[in-house]
C-alpha cells in the first residue's frame, strides 16, 4: 500500500477521491472487521486526538466515530459547537482560519456533521466543511453535511459486497423515496446515487413530482454510469419502479422548496405526507428480481417502509450500520496514522 | 471463576442475580480496590465502547462509569438523549429495536440511567431499561431508574463490610426517611431493602405516614429476610426506630403521590418539608448500638442528616462512594470481557 | 528533578509557585514538545481520569487540556456543571466538601474553569478554586478564573522563548487594551503582567481611562519587576506607549464596573466600541523595536489587532496556542503521576 498516498487527505464527497482509493478503504475496511481489536490495528492513532464537532446532533455517527478512534488508540473529542465561541455570520468570534489552524496543533484529524437547518441555504453546508479543510493542516471527514456523506456511502458497497455479491456491476439499485416525518437530508442519497454509479450499478431514481434532487449531482451520476457501464434513469411511478431492481433503497428527502422561506422542517413533513403511496412494503418488493433492502437508519418505520421489509430476512440495516465503524476507522488510519 | 456464567448478562437489580453471583463481583471489586491499576485489570476491554445513556443528569455516576472504563483500558461514551433522535411515545424516531441492535455492533455493553422526571408513571423507568436489554445483545446495566440502583446496592454492601464486618447478618440496618429539599427516587433506598435483606441483616423501615414504597419490592424484602434468618419491621416513629440499630440510612424519599398528576418536584418538596423532626442527628443516634452512617450521595445536609453526624468519623459516605468505582469495573469486566 | 517536590500541587496561579519550579515546567514542555508521543510520556498518567469543569465554555482550553490527558495515556472528562446537581449559593444541593473528596477518590486530578458571567462578584471565581483545593485531596488546575489563567501565562513565555530569546531579561512588554467585541476577562492579562515581571521584562500597560486592573495585582506586578530588575510603566496613550516594544500583548478586557448592578456584557461591549484607536495595526507596529505579537486566542480581529498583524510572519499567536498543549502536558505529568 502507497501510505504516502493518503496521508493527510480530506473525505468530503467519495466523488473527489479516485476509484482505487475507494477500493483501498474497503479492502482495508473488510480486514479491520474480520481482526477488529487485533494489534495491527489498536495502534495506528495510538493517544492521537480526533476532534468531531457535531453542528447537528447524531446518534449511530457519534458513536461509530468515537468508538473508531478508541479501537485504532486514539480518542475522540465530542464538541458541540452551540456551547462554544466559534464566529458566525452575524456575531463576533474566532475566524475559521485561527479556529482550524490551532486544532491542527492539538489533533491529528477533525469531523464535522453540519446539516440543512443549521445553514442559510444549500451548498453552504459543504461550502463550510471545504473552506475548513483549506485551512486545516490536518484531514478534514465528512460526518454528513447538506449535500454529502461519503462514509455513509462506502459503508452501503461494503455491506451490498458482503452480503449480495462482491461485484455489483451490473446489478440494479432503485434509490426510491419513501414518505416520513423526518423531512431528511439529501446527503446520504446523494452519496449513495455518486458512488454506486461509479461501481457500474445501474440506477433507477425514483419520487413523486417536486422532489428533485441537486441537478449537478444528478448529472455527476448520469455520467458516472456512462463511464462504468451502468444505465439511469428516473421514475414517477411509486410501484413501476421496482421491477428488476436487485437492491432497494427507501429512504425520504426533503423537497428542493425546502430552504425557500428558511428552512422549515414542519411545511416539508406534512407535505411529504401527503404521499402514503411512496412506502417500500412487501407488495412492491414482490415486484423485484428479489431485492434486498438498504437504508442508512434512522428507519423511520411504517413511512419510509414497512416493518415486515426493514426487519425482513433481506434486509442488510444493521450490518451497513456496524460497517459505518469500520469504514471510519479505515479512513481515518489511512488519512492520519503515522504508525504503519 | 466460571466466567461464561457472566458474560453477556444484565445488570438491573441485584435481585435478579444469585446470591453467589453477588459474592462474586463483591470479591471482584475488592481485589480491583487493592491493585486499582494493575495490568491484570487495565486491559480488561483495551480499546473496548462502553455507552452511558443519561436520560437524567448525574455527578457520581458519571465520574464513576466513566472512570471505570478508562481503568479498565476502554472508553465510555457520555451520551445525553435530549440531544439525541430516539423515538419517544409522541414522537417520531429510531425503534428502541433499532438502536439496541445497532450499538450492540459498536460497543461492549450499555449503561442506562433514567429517572422519574422523564417518565409517565412509577415502573416505566424500569420498564424502558429491560426493553432495551432484551433487543440489546450486549450487557444492559442500570446506571439508576425509578424502581432500583443495584450499583449503589452493592456499593454500600461493600463499605459496610470493609468498615463494620464482613459477615453483616444478625445486624440492624436502619433504612429512614429524612426530611429534605430535593424528592428523591426510590431506587437507592428500594436496593438497599433488596439487597441487605438477603444478606442476612435485620430491617428497620421509618418514614412518616404517606411515604410507603412499592409494595411489591416491600414483599420481597420481607421474603429476603425471612430467607436469610433477619427480621423486618416498618416504624413510623422518627426517634424510637433508632434503638438497636447498627447502621443508619437515613435519605429522603418522594410520595407515592409524587406521579399522581404528573411528576411535580415542588409540591413534593414542599410536603417534606413539613416533616422536620425526620432527621439523623447526633442525638437520635444515641440511641442506636454505636451506629455507622451510610448514604448515597449527594447528601442533602441539614435536612436528610446534620454535619455531625455526616462527617462525623462513623460516616461511610466517602468509602461507599468510592465503592462505586470498583462494583463498577467488577460487573464491567464480569459482563463484558472476553479478556480473562 | 525532584519530583515528590510536585506530586499534588495545585496550581491556581504562577505566582503561587517559585521561580525555578516554572523553569522546571517550562524545561519539561520543551521536551514533551519535541518528543510528543514519546513513550517516556505517554504512560505517566496511564488508565487515570482528569476531571475538567466547565462552568463556562470554551475551545482552546477544552481541547487542549483533554489532548494532553489523551498524550499522557489517561482520559479527560468533559464536565458542564449546567447538567449536574452541585450546590450553588441559592439552591440545595451538594457541599463543594462532599464534591471534591468524592472526585478524589476517582481521579487523579481536577481542572476547573469559571469566569466573570458565572459569579457574583470579582474574586469569586479565585475564591471557589482555592476552596475546592482546599478539599480535595488531588490536585486543582486553574483552566482560567476570573483572575489568572496559569497555563495561559506559562504558554506566552514558552512562546517568546522559542520564537525570540531564551532570555527575555530586559526586553520590553507592551500589554495593551485592545478596544472589542467581546468584553473579555482579566485573567490571560493578569496572568501575563505577574509572570512576565517575574522573568526580568520591563512591562508597560496601556489603556484608556476608566479600564484599571486589579490594584493588588498591579503592587505584585511592580514588586516582581524590582525584584527581577525590570521597569513598570502605565500609560493612557494609545500609540505612544509602543515605542520600544519588543513584545505587543493587544488584547480586550473588561472594565471594573463591570461587575456593578450584575455582570453586564452588552453594556461592556457597547462602552469598548467607543475607543476605536485602541486597536494593534502597522502603523502603530512601526514604532516598536521591530516588535512581535502575542495573544491568548480566540483573536477578536479588526477590533482588538488588524488582520495584517494578527497573520503576519511576526505573529506568535499558533505556536503559543500549541504550546498550551505542551505545558498542560508538563504540569499534569508533574503534579499527578506517580510513572515516573
Amino acid at each position: 500500500m502507497e501510505q504516502q498516498r493518503y496521508y493527510g487527505r480530506d473525505l468530503i464527497c467519495t466523488q473527489d477521491w479516485e476509484r482505487d482509493e475507494l477500493e483501498e478503504i474497503l479492502r482495508l475496511a473488510r480486514k479491520m472487521k474480520e481482526h477488529r481489536y487485533s494489534p495491527k490495528y489498536t495502534e495506528l492513532l495510538l493517544h492521537r486526538t480526533f476532534l468531531m464537532f457535531f453542528y447537528n446532533p447524531s446518534v449511530r455517527t457519534r458513536q461509530s466515530f468515537e468508538a473508531a478512534a478508541t479501537e485504532l488508540g486514539g480518542h475522540a473529542q465530542f464538541l458541540e459547537p452551540g456551547s462554544m465561541r466559534l464566529k458566525s455570520s452575524n456575531t463576533a468570534g474566532e475566524t475559521i482560519e485561527d479556529a482550524a489552524k490551532v486544532m491542527s496543533r492539538y489533533a491529528v484529524g477533525i469531523g464535522i456533521r453540519i446539516l440543512e437547518d443549521r445553514i442559510a441555504k444549500y451548498g453552504d453546508g459543504d461550502e463550510f466543511l471545504r473552506e475548513y479543510a483549506s485551512w486545516a493542516n490536518i484531514p478534514v471527514l465528512n460526518m454528513a453535511d447538506d449535500k454529502f456523506h461519503p462514509f455513509q456511502g462506502l459503508a452501503d458497497v461494503m455491506g451490498m459486497r458482503e452480503n449480495i455479491s462482491e461485484d455489483m456491476r451490473g446489478k440494479t439499485l432503485l434509490q426510491y423515496w419513501g414518505h416520513g416525518a423526518l423531512a431528511r437530508s439529501w446527503c446520504s442519497v446523494q452519496e449513495s446515487l455518486l458512488i454506486n454509479s461509479r461501481m457500474g450499478m445501474n440506477i433507477v431514481l425514483a419520487y413523486p413530482d417536486g422532489y428533485d434532487l441537486d441537478p449537478d449531482v444528478i448529472a455527476l451520476t448520469k455520467k458516472n454510469c456512462q463511464n462504468n457501464g451502468g444505465s439511469f434513469s428516473i421514475s414517477h411511478d411509486p410501484l413501476e419502479c421496482y421491477r428488476g431492481a436487485d437492491v432497494v433503497y427507501s429512504r425520504n428527502w426533503m423537497s428542493p422548496r425546502a430552504y425557500d422561506n428558511g428552512f422549515d422542517k414542519q411545511k416539508e413533513i406534512k407535505q411529504a405526507l401527503t404521499h402514503p403511496e411512496w412506502i417500500c412494503d412487501h407488495e412492491k418488493m414482490r415486484h423485484t428480481n428479489n431485492a434486498y433492502f438498504i437504508h442508512p437508519m434512522p428507519v423511520d418505520r411504517k413511512h419510509e417502509v414497512t416493518d415486515e421489509v426493514a426487519s425482513g430476512e433481506r434486509s442488510l440495516i444493521y450490518d451497513i450500520a456496524e460497517n459505518r465503524l469500520h469504514i471510519q476507522k479505515a479512513v481515518m488510519a489511512l488519512t492520519m496514522s503515522t504508525e504503519w
